[in-house]
């Protein structure tokens, strides 16, 4: 098969029929090619269309990793990595077939090194298994995206969540990654050292990469000291201008805020609703501070103050467990009280980013768009980031359905844009996202072909993600 | 000209000559041939010889940038860009001659924007004018590397220094860069928004490359808000080991400290000598916190606590402007002091990075490998980092001299390593590192010639720097 059929997303028949067998001879059982095994690992959470590859292979090691790139480089096969599917933008489809390596039997803590606050794992390791592992150490992984997802998912999509605010994304977090190249070997891209000046950044090079330049097989992680105290609570505003006012200020002051997360009024209801609260309907922010006895008291009295100018109700914060997990399980189930509000509707979570003296605005803008077009779409921001989510309830049973959330993710994107933010601050690119990276760095994209053609000249990790025509 | 030879280190005689033509037409005065102009563009801090540009082009705009790239690719001639020459591993020099590009033109401060606590500047733009320029705003950028280096060649080298330990690195805080590229055309790597998961991560890419891919026109920065209160103060050890001990536990308890940097008694004495001090000659740790009245004040009593615990001397703190001044102006007088121990010496000032677990055991190797060898060589660490620097005084008129200090290179970098460490923490690779470059990161060092080749194919940035055979 040519290489141009391949890029243009034409299946390579005749080597997928040969690595298939390669796979079966080599793998056995742990090589899987039924249905329901490809489905459930091509299933994505948005309405892209669910894009099979041919089969699973689980991996247990490394060498099985080498062995699955070498075979699928031999005979131009696409290969998937596939965690634990809770990716947004499609990335675990596979519009040409090929390989899904799945590793969740890779799921090993290789090493904690609790002087240095480091840690390795292998990628298929969650981030709730890994923070379980550590409890007795003292030390925690701080990056929260909210679902279970793999540290080798979390990786690829360059995550973050609701304590970047504080602790920074997974940029800010991987040390080093092991990887399986092109040519099947497996490279290292960085020592523990907690810096370096040795060269290109390859960590941060795969960091975000969503697989298309190699297969990671191990993550070395910053970690953090679980914190002496943690305090927290919620703060209503009359406005969302005023509750990004106080996010601004809160900022400038450095006052080191763990989570500042944003709701919208309409999210509000639905957590009421759904969680059997009784919030104000209102813009809210919701808050966390770490640190010692001292610290978060301080801290808290110091934003209670910001709210109070900015035109916000009381600060009721608390450092008492049961009621911070009360807030911080109605922030956690935001996406499934926004269901409820319409269960006979598909979901949409989408994602920009924008300098947040412009969230505000890009917020009410978007808020007014819903409003206009008559859409259920509750808002979830991490404010401290300029980073939001909305959540689209839609009928993904008709093209009409479908129609009107793309014409509205549109609309986001270009705002977004218009304000120099982001098409995504945390969900990636896979295939959800395309068209709207070109347009937010146009010449930039022409890098990053020349970087992937350089790095994978067949076009076999993760074919169509990220942009077309490599 | 053959491709293979300008890959070898071999001049373009009839490309040099052809881009002297073009750039002395194009910009009359402001390209200049002289050698005093092109000795100054290659002067090295180190002992690595100076190998000169053949013209010196003093930039005013992004389209002079352009003007020069698009000359040298047609005529596959070498580009070095020169900021204040301040880094330390020969990056700036010109081993196979071409086109040096003076920033000190483009020195101006584009955008400010304080809400969103970032900037963005041309690379000529020094840290000390760019921290001047946000004294009235309540920002400033903290990454301190010492010497008054450009933004830009701070950038290139991934620089970090004091602060890291609490403000990261370069890679921290640069939020994009403009640059132009191969085809002579500027992209932008991100937008403003403090966070992205949108494709590859160009903007890291660049920050550490060394001028290697392609030409910076423009650096967006993070800020911070000046501390409302600074303290600090300095406490001696019985040991490295006492000091590292405490390191460890400052890091692990989560306290903020924005400066802890390790002194050895050598570097003791030249200081005091040379500042007419009276500090203790034992190793020493100073230390700088920056948040509030209350927050300074209870991060130093518990880093006394933890002092006491590693039976460290008292530690006595002040927030006291003057008394800070004294002790960080010694501080940064380190290298003068370090240098005026033995005047008549050439001194290489040379760094790594280790695991902080294993830093003790570093420097006091290190130590010990100075004493075998009769060396004379302050040491200083930013030790919260794990990184040190060695400042060797040694003979550059003789080859025994050079030979001397090239052997102590090579046995500090191998420990190093052997402690999964990196062989530079912040001033990069240039020519001083490549050896250690390939001894460190291996098959990684071939992915790296991979992204060289396919952003530079010709070979025009920089050639002769971070790795061979590019």
């Amino acid at each position: 098969m040519a290489l141009a059929d391949a890029k243009a997303g034409i299946r390579n028949e005749a080597g997928i029929a040969a690595v298939l067998g390669i796979l079966k001879q080599a793998f056995g059982e742990r090589f899987q090619t039924g249905e329901s095994f490809r489905a459930q690992h091509a299933h994505t959470t948005t309405y892209i269309p669910t894009q099979l590859p041919d089969g699973v292979l689980f991996a247990e090691t490394s060498e099985d990793v080498q062995a699955v790139v070498k075979a699928c480089a031999e005979h131009k096969v696409p290969i998937v990595a596939f965690g634990t599917g809770s990716s947004l933008e499609g990335q675990v489809n596979a519009p040409q077939g090929g390989i899904s390596i799945d590793f969740s039997r890779m799921n090993r803590v290789l090493e904690v090194n609790a002087e240095d606050l480091d840690c390795t794992v292998e990628p298929g390791v969650t981030r709730e298994q890994l923070n379980t592992y550590l409890r007795d150490t003292g030390l925690f992984f701080p990056i929260d995206p909210g679902a279970n997802a793999s540290i080798g998912g979390m990786t690829a999509t360059r995550a973050s969540g609701t304590n970047a605010v504080r602790y920074g994304t997974m940029k800010d977090n991987v040390l080093a990654v092991t990887v399986v190249a092109a040519n099947g070997e497996e490279i290292r891209t960085a020592r523990r050292a907690r810096k370096s000046s040795a060269g290109y950044d390859l960590t941060r090079l795969f960091v975000g990469s969503e697989g298309t330049l190699g297969v990671l097989t191990s993550v070395t992680l910053r970690l953090q000291g679980i914190p002496q105290k943690i305090a927290g609570g919620a703060c209503a505003f009359p406005t969302i201008h005023a509750a990004c006012d106080a996010v601004i200020m809160t900022i400038q002051m450095g006052i080191p805020v763990a989570r500042i997360e944003l709701l919208d009024a309409v999210q509000l209801r639905a957590c009421n609703a759904y969680s059997g609260l009784t919030y104000d309907e209102q813009p809210t922010l919701f808050l966390e501070f770490h640190g010692t006895e001292e610290t978060v008291a301080l801290q808290s009295e110091q934003f209670a103050e910001i709210a109070a100018e900015c035109g916000g109700g009381e600060f009721l914060w608390t450092s008492n467990l049961e009621e911070r997990n009360k807030l911080w399980k109605a922030r956690h189930d935001a996406y499934w009280a926004a269901r409820a509000l319409a269960p006979e509707l598909a979901a949409l979570s989408t994602d920009v980013c924008v300098p947040i003296s412009r969230l505000a605005e890009c917020v009410a803008e978007t808020q007014a768009d819903i409003e206009e077009h008559g859409l259920l779409a509750p808002i979830v921001g991490h404010a401290g980031d300029g980073n939001f989510h909305v959540l689209v309830l839609f009928d993904d049973k008709t093209p009409e359905g479908i129609a009107v959330v793309e014409a509205f993710v549109a609309r986001l994107n270009a705002r977004a844009l218009a304000m120099d933010g982001t098409c995504t601050g945390e969900h990636g690119v896979g295939q959800g996202k395309m068209s709207f990276l070109e347009q937010e760095l146009g010449g930039a994209v022409d890098l990053m072909r020349q970087v992937k053609h350089a790095l994978d000249p067949d076009a076999i990790f993760n074919p169509g993600k990220i942009f077309h025509g490599h």
